[in-house]
């Protein structure tokens, strides 16, 4: 026996906000909004711990609900003043989804249920007939479609037909008789398709919507979406029922939704939109154009239709208060849907609001300036994987724009590509390495994955608070909704815009903070830090423990990592510098060269290059640490491989075609991500790291000579797995330095370290720290090795792996804690016992995944490197981690 | 300070046998015999420290070296009566290396040391005039070859010349005249060669040759040898010089080499040769053939000369004496080098004799029998490895045999091959998986590795001690030597014998247990375990702790297993089983199959193949476990690769190429060792493990019936990272049961285990052994992924790794105690905290690995499994383990 069901209602409730994990985003909110004393109608939730029963005794229910359920309805009832069934008063009820976590659009919902034949009377009688048909037809349409299962298309096609007959353009010219009509044939056509008739028993409707509820928890267009979001399948849903309020009463009432502050821009300023004499449904789905709430905004976007600050000034002011309550109350911006009934304010819904990352940045700096928040919680408000989209290129202001039409604004940032009109397209495209812009007259659940795959997304119906709209801002994607003035014809694959016809892949930029749309591709500029950018990363410089650092090669990208205030470079991978320009003939002469002789001669041809690309480093990271790694690829990766290139870099380097493609061939390997790389290169081929030593020592001490600074770099060789190799290798370096020595006059400073990428050096790293002075994991490889998975050959299981739910999340994104993170825990735990003042850093990919820099911090490492672009990110996350463990600590501190 | 020289001689010594790592064998048991009172030639040992301290210096000495020499030299003359350097009574010494392990052939020596232009006169008035001129050149042309770097072939030049000239055939021919003369020249040339004259003072000649000593520790042979059989470079040489004396001074000396039992046979009898008026070189250079010691030998070899007892009798009594003392004594076996002077017997060396592993098996056994040693001592006597030799194919008796000529039984066993000439010949057909058989006039340390490549070995010249015989025997290569009727031409590729022209690449066989050479490939049979060798393995399996299992699919594998006393099947490939006959067709229908019906519709045709596969195990391996791997390669592993063969395919399988080339491509992969495979195979294609399960369940009831015995396989999961996979897996195995069970009305029994060969599932091994019953640990695929090394790509580097001394051993041959052995000690313990009971064993390579089982001992495994003809190895290995680990339990038990 146990607690399944929790009523709320008339200024009480069993629940609050603070048991979401049990009730649900929704259902938990409801409860504290009726706790509060504002207006919520009653109703009660069903708890994620029936859908859990629900999954674990194949869609059975526990015994006990049914009791706890009636009794509820009972409650509700009573408080309404109706009864559920009651052919006389009836009750009507919505039926909607809630989990912990927000799933827009991905969940069902049904509306007006307690509807049938006899109560549609009562309601005609209560209200007025064609209100009453029109929420009985609507009623059999939604619950036909998502609990019946009959296609949508069949209700559609009914409503057209009825529609023509009468010569009628719109549905609001449908009278009663009309509705009535329409629902006699939607009874009729659901008893033909299902060979049953429409349930007439609420019980039976409400048992049915609960089904359906948490049956749609497995659809997949949920499992998309939680994979997306890396929500885990086992939390559930919750099932809330509630009394049902009538945004669609007539002209003094209406329906709509809104948010305390700006959720594209982050301004103070309430922002939303609502639809007269509509119900909720209406809004969201983008069919008629909503208008502003307030008057400054209606001003703001020139809208025809009325405020509803205007229309309805008192419920309005109403509202106003209560938006404010909120979000005083939560300390957080709000995203609330409302319904207004014959003038009187119902909330049915608050959370916290989904924001763009521009948003979501202004917001915590201002609520931090405000005082509704300290500056700790500002920086745990901003999720850094979103600072993503403000790190990207936007469209240089001084290019010239070919702008075809405008749209809204509904979630900013540039992209450019290719026209699609269907998701399908946008994702091979996407998989083709093509950026496409994804061209919907208005998108549904059922376009996810072709939003995903799309750089931007424009539609040419909905508003801001459009599907579209909201799903792309909660996936930082550039989108421009509601452009009315474009015509797609999805067939023919064209868009028609002011007598202009595009076809699919026809190049467009889409600006998603202005809602332009331009024709071509228009020239993009860099990012910069500033502003409430430049202050929340000044907080969070404040609390972090970590240093972070970049993976950077070229002068380019060292650049911007200091730019976005990378503090050393962790990470330059010398062989890239080999592949450029024709460094590339001389690195193929050192592979074909049969002799060390012949070997050192192309080497030193490569030295004076090298010793430039390392000094321009030096120069730019002045005052900061640079680690350089010695060559580790494969030497296979320098040499053609197809029979054409063959033939051309034979003929190139004046070596016949056989003689290379039997190097080609004596080099192939496998398994060469396992094979002859790394130090083990570096081993028989000692001229090479002898090569990079001095190119590195020589630059080191050259642009020392410039500055007066000294500069000690840090040279890393790669993967060891013994410490006689790392003591091969460093004898090699020692030698160069010894040899500059001589030459110079001065021994040059220099440390030597290692990466920590095979399983084996984790296991010896108390060897390996006497010869390291830092440990540098490699957590790509690392997690390559200890999970023996090629990250190249996973696609083909690792998807299956998460459909079937046998992973948390991608080893490769986020670090996998339990495997790969104890090898790094051990071996920097031993290393430190070896040597107390070791480096110890994180340079794979992880190093700019909030999750893994959480793992960082906790084990104590003393810094992160990351690709330049996720400096920023890698900034809040370290900021976050140590905010997270100071929490812990003082949790733990306390119980203790 | 230290001590750096040790004298012996006169019944006393400062050393010991137990001194081995300081004096090296020669020295330690030199100064063993003083110390019996046995006939020692005086001398000193400078110690393996002084080697260790020559290469920490740059090939300098400790500063106190030269007076400790200085003084163990004056020692040496005083027991002797001469003085070094002593123009009247001159002390001439032998200059001997002498390693911890013995090193037939790879150190230099350096004879008659002491003798220049005025001590020949000495030695000329003291013995012979010829006498003295022959040691003299013979020193010149050892000490010229050996320290001063000439080449040989100048001294064989002078030499011939000289004896043309005078019109003589054999260098006994040589009078004193003639080899003053030879000096002359040896003299000039050296002088013209160098630019400076043959050294004349006797220090300088000592330093020079004690240099050479330990310069030949480095030499190209001597590092071949070690790595061969795992001598660490740092244990270094020791030198031994010691006062001289003759064989070589008439027709009452003489010299020669035994063994206190035959080290081919193990029959306890005095077995060696000897030749009269020679020095010790000549019996081992294999110039002159030798004579047998005993008449009862003689006879039996039907040799012409007389033997050493009825030649010099006395002699040979004495001899016969020290003999007997010195096997009582050292408890083993001892082989032993004398000379004759005048009469008087001097023992020269004595260490364990090298013996075959027949002979090592009958005198462990017989000692055992005699009292000598006990039953545990005598499984400690045989090195498991060696049991490979008696475990491989002999002749079959019944078989024809063209005999085409006979030498010397050297080294028994049976090989057959193509004829080659030079060792390189035998490398490259080995490197191309080709059979050779090496054909030498005789071999020298050169050949080691052409010895190491052929199967077996051929020689025209030298006897039974002779080099190719020694090396044989260490090896374990069939061998015959001295086959005197060959005519061998190595430029011309032939060889002659008899009439009959044989060319290289002709095919023979030769038995090294009866002498005997033949024509073309002769049948062989399988090895039986009876005998000695039963009776050890008796022993071995009363004292082991550890079971011993085989990998094995095949009914032939199982059966021969089960002959050599597998206690079960620890890993059942199941993969090898799908490539046999026309199961391969549906295999690969299986595969092209675009659905799970058309994969289940192919699957159903392996069924009841797979079915009777299982049943034929369970039937040989009746009352005994059998563990079945459940399909581990990736699929590409089944299809076609060429053009030509996919043509064929497709044609046989009457599909188009350009569809099973695309399914080809589709299913390559970068890093195959890291891919679609294991677990990961069986996850994304359920059908499979449902298919084997159902295979291996419906056999085991078929059986269990048939035989009214219960039987419970063991079934396999392999290549699993997380405990998820396992439990995907474990439930498809269950379902089949499940299935099973309702059409049989009985539950089949079974259990489910997973392969430990990643690195992450050693670390979640706590979770892992929540859903596995047994643990398997794959150590070949946990050393490449531990190591990060791809085990067919890595000859490239781990050649060079071992040049370098980077590599302890060959961590896929020898199991990484310091790293892979660290995961699984760790997923072993942390497997039994969750499961007491859970079945713990090794399947890789490493369980047939003697090094590797006395690991699998130490941390309390509960089996090895290897291939059927190694399990005799691991049983004696097994024994081996437990009783060091006995041993080492009480030794720290009396430490505490």
């Amino acid at each position: 026996m146990g607690k399944w069901v929790y009523t709320f209602g008339d200024g009480a409730a069993e629940g609050s906000a603070a048991m979401r994990d049990l009730l649900g985003g929704k259902g938990a909110n409801l409860a504290e909004m009726a706790s509060l004393g504002l207006p919520v109608p009653p109703g009660f939730t069903i708890s994620t711990e029936v859908c859990t029963w629900f999954y674990a005794h194949e869609r059975a229910y526990p015994d006990d609900l049914r009791g706890q359920i009636a009794a509820a309805l009972e409650e509700v009832g009573r408080i309404a003043g109706r009864r559920f069934g009651d052919p006389a008063a009836p009750l009507l009820v919505s039926v909607r989804s809630g989990a912990r976590a927000s799933m827009p659009g991905m969940m069902d919902t049904v509306l007006n249920l307690g509807l049938n034949d006899e109560t549609v009377h009562s309601i005609a009688e209560m209200a007025d007939a064609r209100f009453a048909w029109d929420s009985y037809r609507r009623f059999i349409q939604m619950y036909g479609d998502v609990v019946l299962g009959v296609d949508h298309g069949e209700f559609e096609a009914i409503l057209e037909i009825e529609r023509e007959r009468r010569g009628l353009e719109q549905d609001t010219d449908m009278a009663a008789e009309d509705w009535q009509q329409v629902v006699a044939r939607y009874k009729e056509m659901i008893e033909e398709t299902l060979g049953a008739p429409f349930p007439q028993d609420p019980v039976e409707q409400l048992r049915g919507a609960i089904g359906a509820v948490f049956g749609s928890w497995m659809n997949s267009r949920a499992v998309t979406y939680r994979r997306l979001h890396d929500i885990p399948q086992e939390w559930g849903t919750a099932v809330t029922v509630q009394a049902m309020v009538f945004g669609n009463m007539g002209a003094t009432s209406a329906t709509g939704v809104a948010f305390t502050r700006n959720p594209s821009t982050g301004e103070r300023e309430l922002y939303g939109e609502f639809l007269v004499n509509a119900q909720g449904e209406d809004v969201v789905s983008g069919i008629r154009t909503p208008q502003e709430l307030t008057e400054q905004a209606r001003i703001a976007a020139a809208s025809p239709g009325p405020s509803l600050e205007a229309l309805m000034p008192e419920a309005f002011a109403g509202f106003l208060d209560v938006a404010r309550r909120l979000e005083a109350h939560y300390r957080d911006m709000q995203d609330m849907e409302f319904t207004i009934e014959n003038g009187k304010l119902w909330m049915l819904q608050t959370r916290s609001g989904k924001r763009t990352a521009r948003a979501a940045l202004k917001i915590a700096v201002d609520m931090a300036a405000e005082g509704l928040i300290s500056r700790e919680e500002a920086i745990d408000r901003v999720e850094p994987a979103s600072l993503d989209q403000l790190l990207h290129p936007t469209l240089d202001p001084d290019a010239h724009r070919d702008v075809i039409t405008r749209g809204l604004p509904a979630s900013p940032g540039a992209a450019a590509g290719e026209i699609v009109f269907t998701s399908a397209e946008a994702e091979r495209l996407s998989a083709a390495g093509r950026s496409t812009i994804l061209v919907r007259a208005e998108t549904s659940p059922e376009d996810i994955q072709g939003m995903v795959a799309a750089r931007g997304v424009v539609t040419s119906r909905g508003g801001m608070t459009s599907h579209a709209a909201v799903v792309a801002r909660g996936m930082g994607k550039p989108c421009v909704c509601g452009a009315g003035a474009m015509r797609i014809d999805v067939r023919s694959g064209t868009m028609t815009v002011g007598g202009r016809v595009f076809h699919a892949g026809d190049p467009v930029t889409i600006d998603g903070g202005t809602g332009e749309i331009m024709a071509g591709y228009v020239e993009m500029i860099q990012p910069a830090l500033s502003g409430d950018f430049g202050e929340l990363m000044g907080w969070a410089d404040d609390v972090r423990r970590l240093r972070i650092r970049a993976n950077a090669e070229t002068a380019g990208d060292a650049r911007t990592a200091r730019e976005f205030g990378a503090e050393g470079i962790g990470l330059c991978r010398t062989e890239h510098m080999f592949f450029e320009g024709d460094r590339i003939l001389s690195v193929r002469e050192m592979i074909l060269a049969d002799s060390t002789e012949g070997r050192s001669a192309a080497l030193s041809r490569l030295l004076p290059m090298q010793r430039k690309d390392f000094a321009d480093l030096f120069r730019i990271m002045r005052g900061l640490p640079v680690t350089i790694r010695l060559l580790d690829p494969p030497l296979h990766e320098f040499l053609p491989h197809t029979d054409a290139e063959i033939a051309e870099v034979a003929a190139s380097m004046g070596v016949t075609e056989a003689a290379l493609r039997g190097r080609v061939i004596a080099l192939t390997e496998s398994n060469p991500m396992l094979g002859h790389r790394g130090c083990r290169l570096l081993i028989t081929y000692p001229e090479i790291p002898t090569m990079q030593a001095r190119a590195i020592l020589e630059a080191a001490a050259d642009v020392s000579a410039e500055t007066g600074e000294p500069i000690a770099p840090e040279i890393m060789v790669p993967l060891v797995a013994m410490k006689t190799e790392l003591d091969r290798v460093r004898k090699l370096i020692d030698q160069a330095a010894d040899a500059i020595a001589v030459e110079r006059g001065a021994r040059p400073a220099y440390s030597v370290g290692t990466m920590i990428e095979l399983p084996r050096a984790a296991l010896r790293a108390h060897e390996i720290a006497e010869s390291a002075e830092f440990f540098s994991f490699g957590t790509n490889d690392l997690t390559q090795t200890t999970f023996g998975i090629s990250r190249d050959d996973a696609a083909s299981f690792l998807e299956a792996y998460r459909d079937l739910n046998l992973l948390e999340a991608d080893p490769f994104r986020t670090l996998d804690a339990e495997g790969v993170g104890v090898l790094i825990r051990v071996a920097a735990n031993e290393g430190r016992k070896v040597r107390p003042d070791i480096k110890l850093g994180v340079c794979g990919e992880h190093g700019g995944d909030p999750a893994s820099v959480l793992f960082c911090e906790k084990i104590g490492l003393d810094y992160v490197s990351c690709s330049p672009y996720r400096v920023p990110i890698a900034r809040l996350a370290a900021a976050q981690a140590a905010l997270a463990t100071a929490r812990e600590a003082r949790t733990v501190g306390e119980a203790g």
